[in-house]
């Protein structure tokens, strides 16, 4: 693959201002060359899991070289840290606050800093309140332009994930929750493809059942039902899902983040 | 002109998730030259005029070569048809559903093939609910590197069509219909300014009416009225629109896609 | 530094249609090579102060040589002119509203020119409704490609700024107003940290008020509070502004655009 210099960008800092353009433009004075993509603006303000899980939809599509750089970063101006860390073959720089959970359930962490050395933070006065621009922005620049994230500080002793509900086996069932809604009302949940297999490897004579409300079966598709009626699926990133098919399964089913979606087995099925 | 890889994005995947950028970061992963540009990802959810509409505004402005990729895919994971195209000197990668239609109307079609060659989608497993990152993402990628769309499948026997409102003559005047509202509010109509010459080659002495209601002559521009005033006009499209100057034409007068927009004679030219 | 072929682009287009994204077509059919990046497509239609802040959040964080488009313009197809000037080593074309301000109260005016030469417009028909597909964008290609803009037409005799409110002292404090909401719901004014600083050196002992209600001292971070209370500070852009720690400080304060935020003694130091 021929060298590259792409970067994305993952904030809460929404399109009206010009929060996320001052962030791009920091990290172009450093590195002209950055080709510089949105992965998303518009995660709910201050909304670590939420970003967490977007994060996970969009980063391991990029090619190997890859830089992300996160700031959903309400603790902007505490001690929290600023981390930069490869995993696979991919560079995430992203404040120490659980952001990068599902990264680090899917990808090998090779290497991970705290990032400290002031020479590659902006050279003006440091606003306490937009590191955005005025550290992970240049840190970004310089990364980009070949720094070795290993001269930007010591390895941490640790780092934060978020401590997120887990999916628990019953004699009736296999239950976990809602963990995101996204763009058209799917409900995502925390049940893995590899949970389901586990649970019972023939996905034959299984009902998904959401909000206590029977869905049916494990589907390929939104379209193997009907307009308007819901659908489980195991999505794009392997978990399990239910949405409508042209329709929004949070308002169909009156269902949100935390709500129960089970695993069991088929009333014909058990009958 | 010098040889460029711009491939541009229109989907119905918002900006709040990380589907539109694991496009992208597919698109990149075999391209990493790629300039992505966004049409648009905020298509209402399986809006195929809209998107049919937003693609007719943007893609005419593009430089030759460019490639236009739409995900706006109700139908994705059923035996609906994913078609590679070229109109004029740019290429287009679509589900056949119809979001073509206005380019077919403005753009002489040169080549058209059904994408089949499984050697240009992914090497992964398929995801059935996201085509846009698992097919319409690597075959662009392709694409951009050179491929022949020739070499993705064999000519359809057909492609899809919107169909759609047209307008018609009557003794009294031209009637059509609103069929998109933009963001400022501007009901777009499907009478085009060909339409209107055809039936009266004089703009002089005609009128507009919008719902019922009497908007006026068609003018230059929006300022040519009263801040806060309905205004008729041809838009950057070609296509009669009644917006207002300063304000919101869909409030002010309370309509929407399929009011009907008439061109008729002006009461005081026949008086 | 490399040489570098970067736009930013700034409009009140909305991102839901075709507009933003044909400008950045026509653009590119002139500069191929054209880095685009968006500020915003998102400011409130024909809003030409909101513009004006969000391009002073974002324009002095890019690096020298940047051209930034900007098109917030209620006045399309009046006589208004369109400018491109430059300031300090940034180059802006733009409609003379007002909209570059904040631009010319903080960095050096070096050249101006009002927009004539058809040479360097769009050959086809000029929309008299889409200046920014049909002038602005093919003058910044040309611009990019290294158009000098001397060539662009003549100095004009005067450019217009804004009729902004402007800090007050009284014997008992410093008053001001929110001149922006931004996305977190925080509340900036037009009282810069050069204005505190004027009326008392020493920012010890100060209280801050928004819309009457007592807000604190200035502090260095909004985490210097509980979360969902409210907190003083001198943002990114170097203005006193009222936030809240993980919250939104135009719900909790019930204030917006107009409020008076005020700097006086603090009622325990003044006791």
């Amino acid at each position: 693959m021929s060298k590259h210099y792409i970067a994305t960008l993952l904030t809460d800092f929404g399109t009206a201002d010009g929060y996320a353009a001052a962030m791009k433009g920091a990290i172009l004075a450093v590195c002209p060359r950055a080709q510089l993509v949105d992965i998303s603006h518009d995660v709910p303000a201050h909304d670590i899991l939420a970003a967490a899980m977007v994060l996970a939809q969009a980063a391991p599509s990029f090619p190997s070289g890859t830089l992300h750089v996160v700031v959903v970063d309400p603790g902007v101006g505490t001690e929290r840290k600023i981390l930069a860390a490869r995993f696979g073959a991919q560079t995430f720089l992203f404040p120490d606050n659980g952001v990068i959970t599902f990264i680090t359930d899917s990808m090998p962490l090779e290497a991970i800093v705290s990032v400290r050395d002031p020479r590659y933070v902006t050279t003006g006065p440091v606003s306490m309140t937009f590191h955005g621009r005025d550290i992970f922005a240049p840190v970004a620049g310089h990364i980009l332009n070949g720094l070795d994230i290993g001269k930007l500080g010591p390895k941490p002793d640790t780092y934060k994930t978020l401590d997120l509900p887990v999916p628990f086996q019953r004699e009736e069932g296999l239950f976990g929750q809602v963990i995101h809604v996204d763009r058209f009302g799917n409900l995502i949940s925390n049940v893995s493809q590899r949970d389901v297999a586990q649970w019972r490897p023939q996905q034959a004579g299984l009902c998904i059942t959401c909000g206590g409300r029977q869905v049916g079966p494990i589907q390929a598709t939104y379209a193997a039902v009907e307009p308007g009626q819901p659908v489980a699926l195991i999505n794009s990133m392997g978990l399990l899902e239910v949405g409508v098919n042209r329709g929004r399964a949070c308002d169909l089913l009156a269902a949100g983040v935390g709500a129960e979606i089970a695993v069991v087995e088929s009333p014909s099925a058990a009958g």
